[in-house]
C-alpha cells in the first residue's frame, strides 16, 4: 500500500466536500487503487471560521506556501480561486515535482498554457476536471479518448445560473428579472450576476475547452460573448412555436482561414436550439457539452455543474488518478500549446432569428425582404403577424456571415417602415 | 518522434475505418502525441477478398498469430470478434509485452477476468472503449474519472438495434415485426435479431460495465435478461398516456445484502421511463449510458453506439493512450478482479407497470386490488377503462420486491375474473 498525503489549498464548498469524500472513499479507494490517500493539511484563510464539515482542526493552517513546500505533502489541491496566489502556489508546487489538482477556471482561462508547460517541463500531472462543467468527466475523454478525432464543432451549456434562469423563463413564462431573482434566492445566482448571465463564466470555461481540443492556447479574452439580460418572455414564446429553445450557449468550432491556417472560433451567446436536439432538454441548473467529430459523429456529456459534492466528485477522481501515476512515476501533460489564431466574430457563419417590428402597410415585406437580398443574406423563413397600427416580422436567415447580418440590420434599423429591431438570436443545432 | 506499428487483427467495419482513421490523422496525432503512428501488418481471413477501403496489399496476411508475434509490431488491435481465437492472440500478445486494443464485448463478457489478470501480471494496456456503446467514451471516465466515486446505479441504452425499432413503434406507431423488418432493412439488425432484441447483446455489455464500476468480474451469464418482442403498440400508447417511454435498458445496482456482504444486480429489460428523464429522449440507433452517483449525482453519455466509424474512433483514442503509455513504459491495469456476489432477480426491487383484462361486472376491481395487498405490493396508481364486455386494469405499483410482484401476477391469473395479465413492464427512473 503506498501513503500519499494531500495538501489542500482552500477549504469553501468544494475543498469541504472533498476532505469528507476523501474520508467517506478511502478505505473503498485503497482497495481499488493500492493507494491509500488522506489530507496532510489545509490551508485556510482563518482558522477559526465554522465549518459545516468535520476537519481535525490541527490540519488547519493559514500558510498556504508552507503546504506547498512541507515534504509531507505529496499532491496538492488548489479550490482558493482566482489568479493569485493560486498561480504562484501552483507554479512552486509542479517545480517541487507534486502534482497539482486544481478546479480554478479563471487562473487556466488567463495562464493555461504557462501552466501547462510548467507541467511539461516538471514532468508532473495538472490536472484540472473540475474547471468545467463540474462533476461531469469532460476534460479526461477530450485529453485522452478524443485526442485522435477529427472534432469539428463543440457546443455547451456550461454555466447552470444561465440554463436554470432560462429554464424558469420557458417552462413558467418567468420574465428574466423574476427569474434571475429567483435563481439569486437559491444561491444559483450571486448577488453581482454579471460574470454569469453575461457569459463571462461561460467565456472562462470554453476558452479552456477549445484549448484542450484544439491542442492550441486560447484565453478568456479570445472568446466573443453575449449575455441573456435581453431575453424576453416574447422570444422564448417564439421559440417554442418554432419548435425551439433557447439556451445560453458555447460554440467553439475549429477549421482553417482562406490561407489554409487553423483557426478556432469560440463565442458565448444566447442561441434558439431545435427541439429534438439533445441539448434542447437540458434543464434547469445542469451543464451538458455536446461534440460533433468527423468520425465518432455525435456525442453528449451530461451532468451537474455545480454545487460542493459534483466538482468535489471531479477533484477527487483527478486526485486518484495523479496518485497511481506518481507512484507510477508517470504524468499525463497536454504540452507546449502554441497561441491559437482566433477567427474573428465577423468572419463567423450562423443562422439568425430576428424579430422586427414595422409599420403595418402595404409594401413593407418586399421593402424589408430586399434589404436581406442586398446584403446576401438568404432567408429560410418568414413569418408576419398583425399587432394593432403595427405588424412583427420574424425571419429565420440560413446560415449567413456574421458581418453581413449586422450590415443587414443596421440598413433595417435605417428604413423608416421598420419601428424596432426587437430580437436577433443566433440559430443552432440544426444547420442546414 | 516514436514510430510504433500496429498489428491489426480483423478488417470489417470497424477495422477498415480504423485502417483508414490512422492514415487520415496520422500527422495530426503525430503533432500532439510525438508519437508516429501506422498500421504494420493486418491479419484478415482472406486477402483476396475485394474491400471498400484501401489497405497495402502487402500489409494484408492470413497469419494472426504470426503477426501477434512479428517483433516490428508493437501494438495489437483485436477486431475479429468471438472466443477463439481472439482470446488465445490476446494473451499471447500481452505475454509478449504488447499492448492490445479490442472491442470484442463477447469475450470480455465471459473471459474479462482472465484477460484483466493477464494484462496486470504483463504491466500492459489491455483498453476495450469500443466493446461498450461504440463510440462513447465511457469505459475510461469509468475507470479512472469515476473511480473514486461511489456509484449507486447505471443505467443505459447500449443495443442501438432495440432502440431504433422501439423509437420507430413509438414515433410512427409500427408494430413490432414491422419496425424489426424495418430494421433489417436498414442493415440495424441481422436476420436472426435474437442476440439483440432478446437482450444478449445488451447483457453482455452490461456485464462488461458492471465489472468496471464495482470492481468485481460480472459475467454475460449473470445478466438477467428479458426482449422487447412481447411489447405492443398498447403498451406504447398506454406509456405515452402516463408520460412515460418504452426503451429497452439495461441497469446496473450496487448494494449490500442482508449480511452486508457487496453484492451487484444486473439485469436487461422493456422499462417505462418518465418522458422527462434524459434516456427518455435518447432515440434510434443512439446509445447513452445514465450514471447516478452519491457524489456527483446524476451523468449521461451519449452517442453512436455502432457502425464502423465511432467505434474505430473509440478504438483510436485507446490505441493512442496505449501508445503514450508504451513510450512513457506505464500502462494502466484494472487489476484481478473476484469473481461478484450477484444478487437474484427474485430480491430486486422495482415499480410496475401491470395491464389486465379483466370481466367487467362489480367487485372485480376488489378483488384484484386484494390480491395486491395480500402479497405487500403497494399500488401508486390504477386506471380502469370499459372495453365492451370487457374491462382494462391499469396498475402502476410503489417499489416493490420482484418475488411478490412474480407471486403477485401468478395469484391473479388464477383469479376467474382476470381474463388476461396482457403486460407487465418494469418501471425505472422515477422511483419514489
Amino acid at each position: 500500500m503506498h501513503e500519499l498525503k494531500i495538501g489542500l489549498l482552500g477549504c469553501g464548498n468544494v475543498g469541504g466536500a472533498l476532505a469528507e469524500l476523501l474520508i467517506a472513499r478511502r478505505a473503498a479507494i485503497a482497495a481499488r487503487t493500492g493507494v491509500d490517500l488522506s489530507v496532510g493539511a489545509i490551508a485556510v484563510r482563518s482558522t477559526a471560521k465554522h465549518r459545516d464539515f468535520v476537519v481535525e482542526a490541527d490540519l488547519l493552517t493559514t500558510d498556504t506556501l508552507g503546504v506547498v513546500q512541507d515534504p509531507d505533502i505529496d499532491l496538492i489541491v488548489e479550490v482558493i480561486g482566482g489568479i493569485e496566489p493560486a498561480r504562484q502556489l501552483i507554479l512552486r508546487a509542479l517545480e517541487l515535482g507534486k502534482p497539482v489538482i486544481t478546479g480554478n477556471k479563471e487562473l487556466l482561462a488567463n495562464h493555461g498554457a504557462e501552466l501547462y508547460a510548467a507541467a511539461e517541463a516538471a514532468g508532473v500531472d495538472l490536472l484540472f476536471e473540475a474547471a468545467v462543467a463540474g462533476g461531469i468527466p469532460l476534460i479526461r475523454p477530450l485529453r485522452e479518448s478524443l485526442i485522435g478525432e477529427d472534432v469539428t464543432r463543440v457546443m455547451g451549456i456550461i454555466n447552470g445560473t444561465t440554463n436554470y434562469i432560462l429554464t424558469q423563463m420557458t417552462e413558467h413564462g418567468a420574465a428574466y428579472a423574476d427569474a434571475l431573482a429567483d435563481a439569486q434566492g437559491l444561491g444559483y445566482a450571486e448577488s453581482d450576476p454579471t460574470a454569469d448571465v453575461e457569459g463571462f463564466d461561460a467565456g472562462a470555461k470554453a476558452a479552456i475547452i477549445a484549448s484542450i481540443v484544439y491542442g492550441a492556447a486560447v484565453v478568456a479574452g479570445d472568446v466573443y460573448h453575449e449575455g441573456i439580460s435581453n431575453i424576453t418572455v416574447t422570444d422564448i414564446e417564439m421559440a417554442k412555436r418554432l419548435d425551439h429553445v433557447i439556451k445560453a450557449v458555447a460554440v467553439i468550432e475549429g477549421g482553417e482561414n482562406a490561407e489554409g491556417e487553423s483557426e478556432i472560433a469560440v463565442r458565448v451567446h444566447p442561441a434558439m436550439i431545435p427541439g429534438d436536439h439533445p441539448l434542447a432538454s437540458v434543464n434547469d441548473s445542469f451543464n451538458a457539452v455536446f461534440i460533433e467529430g468527423a468520425s465518432v459523429g455525435d456525442l453528449m456529456f451530461y451532468g451537474r455543474g455545480a454545487g460542493g459534492e459534483p466538482p468535489a466528485s471531479a477533484v477527487l477522481g483527478d486526485v486518484i488518478d495523479a496518485a497511481i501515476n506518481k507512484v507510477a512515476g508517470t504524468a499525463a501533460t497536454i504540452g507546449n500549446l502554441q497561441r491559437a489564431k482566433i477567427r474573428s466574430i465577423d468572419s463567423l457563419s450562423s443562422a439568425y432569428y430576428i424579430n422586427l417590428q414595422v409599420s403595418d402597410q402595404p409594401g413593407v415585406l418586399a421593402q424589408v425582404a430586399s434589404v436581406f437580398g442586398d446584403h446576401g443574406v438568404s432567408i429560410r423563413s418568414m413569418e408576419q403577424r398583425g399587432l394593432d397600427d403595427e405588424a412583427e416580422i420574424i425571419f429565420i436567415t440560413h446560415v449567413s456571415n456574421e458581418a453581413s447580418v449586422q450590415t443587414t440590420l443596421n440598413a433595417l434599423r435605417g428604413l423608416d417602415v421598420v419601428n424596432a429591431v426587437c430580437s436577433v438570436i443566433r440559430v443552432v443545432g440544426d444547420e442546414d
